[in-house]
Formats: C-alpha cells, structure tokens, sequence
C-alpha cells in the first residue's frame, strides 16, 4: 500500500460538524458578509429558511460560541440582531480553508483526468 | 428590504444532500482523484472509515448513481473495486462549484472586513 493510501488524504476531519449543515453554512456565510450584523429578518431572507428553521439554526450556532443575538427595540418594535462572534469568523475561516482544499482536489483531477491517477500508482483494472 | 437580501443570496441550494455528508464527500473527492477506480480497502483509508461506514455509504451514492462497485477476484481473493459514474463526475463538480462560491464569499468578506458590509446597505447598529 502506497503512502498516500495510508495517510487519510481524504478524510477532511477540518469539516466541523456544526458548520457542514448546509443551512448553518449559509447563515455562517450571511454573516461573515455583514460583520456589521443581520437583523433576525434580513438572514431569513438571505438564507431562505423559516422563521423557525432559523431560530433552530441560530441556537445551535449560539451555543457552540459562533453566533450572538441580541434583542432589542427599533421604532418601538422588537429587534433582533444576529452578529458572528470572533470564536465564529476564526473557525469559520479554517473551515472554509478545508473547502477550498477540495476546491482545489477536484481541480487538479479534472486537469489530470485522462492521465494516470494523482495519489497513487497506476493499478491494473 | 435591498434587493440583496430578498435574493436568497446565501441559501446554497446546490448543496447536494447526498454529497454534503462528510465521509460521502470524501468517497467522492477520492474517487474523482482517481479516474481509474480505487480498491474498497484504498478507499477506506484514504477516507479513514471503518468497513461497516464505508460499505454504508458506498450503497448510498450507489443508489444515487454516482458511484459503481464490482466485485471480482483479484490473485484469488475477493476485490472490490469503487469508480465515480460520469454521472456522478458531473455532479460532484457542479457541488464542487458550490463550495468554490463559498470560499470565494468568504474571502471577499475578509479583504473588506473593516469596511461597509458588501451586500447590504449600512444601517444603523
């Protein structure tokens, strides 16, 4: 077995498991965009989630330390504010770099496709 | 509302649900690396999964159609041998172009950091 078979190349353990869910990804991302903030409306938008797919989502991420809310009053209505915490926007980041690892894995093998395989030595079928 | 955050700008829905799945995604970058095919027991470690997830989640994209298993004899010893279907090529590479917008939203946000937020006018804290 070749080295690169043994070494888990493949594994992409970076791939945290509360981020990798596609709607908390999107709000991750939403959130990154905006470091000003998001009202609890405008990300629901963004994101296309409901009202309580989004609430589900933002506890989650609250309590894991990525995320913070806070309620208050605009215009004498409630307000909600939804803010990445720094804890958030640095694991954010590392996670993003592991996607831009399989970004960049599925690139070289498209360029490569027709010749012999990256990572290991030519096999017989 | 601006027109930005009316467009669902961050809902990702060409997140493949099938492929979004960490080990799967792993299964998949492995065998686009590797155009002629992988040995089940490359594949596993290469993915670092044990026989039961791997054999799990090869049915899975098995059933989708996104990946083929045959089975044969290889010095007289049962082989198994796991290739992406041109099918599953395709599609791993539109979700592939998926995450590439991620990574791209992320670092646009990074360069702008301490500026106005990209996709919303300011508004008031």
């Amino acid at each position: 077995m070749s080295k690169d078979v043994s070494s888990a190349r493949f594994a992409y353990d970076g791939l945290d498991r509360i981020m990798h869910e596609r709607a908390r990804l999107g709000v991750l991302a939403s959130l990154t965009a905006h470091p000003n903030g998001l009202a609890f409306s405008d990300l629901k938008q963004l994101c296309d989630l409901t009202d309580g797919n989004l609430s589900r989502h933002l506890q989650v991420l609250q309590e894991a330390g990525f995320v913070s809310v806070s309620k208050g009053y605009k215009r004498n209505r409630p307000h909600t504010t939804c803010r990445l915490t720094e804890k958030g926007r640095k694991r954010f980041l590392e996670y993003v770099s592991v996607l831009e690892q399989i970004v960049r894995d599925a690139a070289m093998t498209t360029e490569s496709e027709n010749s012999a395989p990256n990572a290991l030595r030519p096999r017989p079928a």
